[in-house]
């Protein structure tokens, strides 16, 4: 089924982009592409056997792990897309914060203006070389069957919730009490990762990156007066900064109240949570491309629920293009079996048919 | 200035019942009257005396500490409603759950039939009497100063996510695929915890409990068809069973995205989280009492930014009846001052001015 629909795509198109980046481009595409946040992760064992001998950043910050990390889920699975090894902290230590992993982010609160100024801004080469390295090693691994490979960055609000609360956190009130307390060190903070941001992603686009996603996940905490002082003047500048470069890929999580906000952001795409069905996201926003948005738990369900949790997605994300990807990250009780079904379904969908 | 306000309403309303009761009767009142989620907790020095000396458990179940835990806010603040001292976990003992905190409650995950069919359902009676006697002392002690008292129960589906997590948890993923995996047997223990709580919120009336709260914490978990499915109807039900026996707030937490769906729902007031303006909710939602909804960190900022906070809330809440209260509990590093002065800030504004 699902050769048949490839076939007949190809030949009526006469295109050879990945789909993927046709979709980004906003084609409503005959088929979804799809590929899932997470990917490379715990669900599968051949990560966990990588892991069973390296630490996490070990794991990051050497090339070579890295891509073969990345290549894992590509190899399993007919993804339509890869998404580089790595991590939204990976940029921090060359602005000099130390960051362990234990297992989520631990660092030192970043609270005073002496440590906020402290930070360097350093060159688009020192920012994380391991992972230019890694891009470039990658993409050749995939240069065979055109996969594309999708590089990323943390929003700079977002990475401020981790370096002001010091980890990550149910409720960061730490943060949140900091964005009353100190405004002006909070902005003069965001300049400097908004500015490390776009250094940072122009890095992986010249290494090789296809598509940026820029990760948004904590912005969910904040009401519509907070995310329109905090984040959105910094989003636009990391997303507008790479215009032309390569397409854009916006994710918010917890933004159910945000979307009217967050539809001013200058990307091609939206990656929208599990929470908000894609149609509804459509009406308010009819331009851009739709990337979600299947609930990470589908995938721990039976074959027969994951099929209609999964149809009820596409459907939804018929009459623009749409990216399928989950609204989060793959859980790592998930059977990779699961995922495999998954792409099935997702593969053999017909768009064209109404 | 609070004064002034207040014997101005009692002159030309002429009436007597409490400013909470107004709200909640749909009257916007000229001023909003407000009491906070967790109002007696861990900010309060006098409740970290009590917590010294007694276990959680102990504190909920013996009915002079928790008459003495529930007075202690409205002792030192001149807080407009007092809510009764427990916890949403407190009918489950009475079905045969046991639940320890740990701080957070921990408990056996309930996913077999077995599990499930035994849970017991309790007479009304038996659910909780150390809170009726708890309610009653309480009621005895507010009398001079006429101080509303609000009782409290779990949403069903809350109460669930818990029962079948085993605890509480950031994503609850063994719940989200429960729901998917087991559907009958969340419908039993749904319509289990139904009954129960029906019960044991008309057990906390019966006892003197002037209104009640209905805490649906996790709401935000689910999307739209999954919130239709496994949590309308439950709220609905435990929500229709208490109609004309005392008013009724319905609390939502993280459902931006779910508000179109809740306003179904037959109660008098929607407590509505931070993350949504209350004027969007008054649209959408023309008659019902809205309740909140002050970002719980602006309590961590600086006097000058809780003022700014606290005045849009109490601008956005104008145009209908309006308790202000948090849009979530407040945080245990709350200095009580600050709450000293919300509260004056709150008695201080006239909603009688445009």
């Amino acid at each position: 089924m699902t050769s048949v629909l490839e076939s007949s795509i190809t030949s009526s198109t006469g295109q050879n982009m990945a789909l993927f980046l046709r979709a980004l481009r906003g084609e409503n595409t005959p088929r979804a592409p799809i590929w899932v946040m997470r990917q490379a992760g715990r669900y599968l064992p051949e990560y966990m056997a990588v892991k069973a001998k390296s630490n996490f950043l070990e794991m990051v910050r050497t090339p070579e792990l890295a891509c073969e990390i990345t290549l894992q889920p590509v190899r399993r699975f007919p993804l339509d897309a890869a998404i580089i090894f790595s991590d939204i902290m990976t940029p921090l230590p060359a602005m000099g914060v130390q960051v362990e992993f234990n297992p989520g982010p631990q660092l030192e609160p970043l609270r005073t203006k002496t440590a906020i100024d402290a930070l360097r801004i350093p060159d688009q080469a020192e920012i994380a070389p391991f992972l230019e390295k890694a891009i470039q090693l990658t993409r050749r691994e995939l240069e065979p069957t055109g996969t594309p490979l999708i590089g990323f960055a943390g929003a700079p609000l977002t990475l401020a919730a981790y370096l002001i609360q010091g980890s990550g956190s149910k409720e960061f009130e730490d943060f949140r009490a900091f964005l009353r307390l100190e405004p002006a060190l909070a902005h003069t903070l965001l300049e400097k990762l908004t500015e490390v941001s776009i250094r940072y992603l122009k890095a992986q686009i010249a290494a090789g990156a296809q598509a940026i996603q820029l990760f948004d996940s904590w912005a969910g905490l904040h009401d519509e007066t907070t995310y329109r002082e905090f984040a959105m003047p910094y989003n636009a500048r990391v997303l507008s900064a790479l215009e032309g470069l390569a397409p854009r890929i916006f994710l918010a999580v917890g933004a159910g109240h945000l979307y009217h906000v967050i539809q001013e952001l200058p990307c091609e795409a939206l990656s929208v949570d599990w929470r908000t069905p894609l149609e509804r996201i459509r009406q308010l926003i009819p331009g851009k491309t739709l990337q979600g948005n299947l609930d990470p738990a589908a995938l721990l369900g039976t074959p027969e629920t994951l099929e209609r949790d999964a149809l009820r997605v596409l459907k939804s994300g018929m009459g623009g293009a749409h990216v399928f990807n989950l609204g989060h990250g793959i859980f790592r009780q998930t059977n990779p079996d699961m995922l495999a079904r998954l792409i099935d379904i997702v593969h053999g969908f017909d768009r064209t048919q109404s």
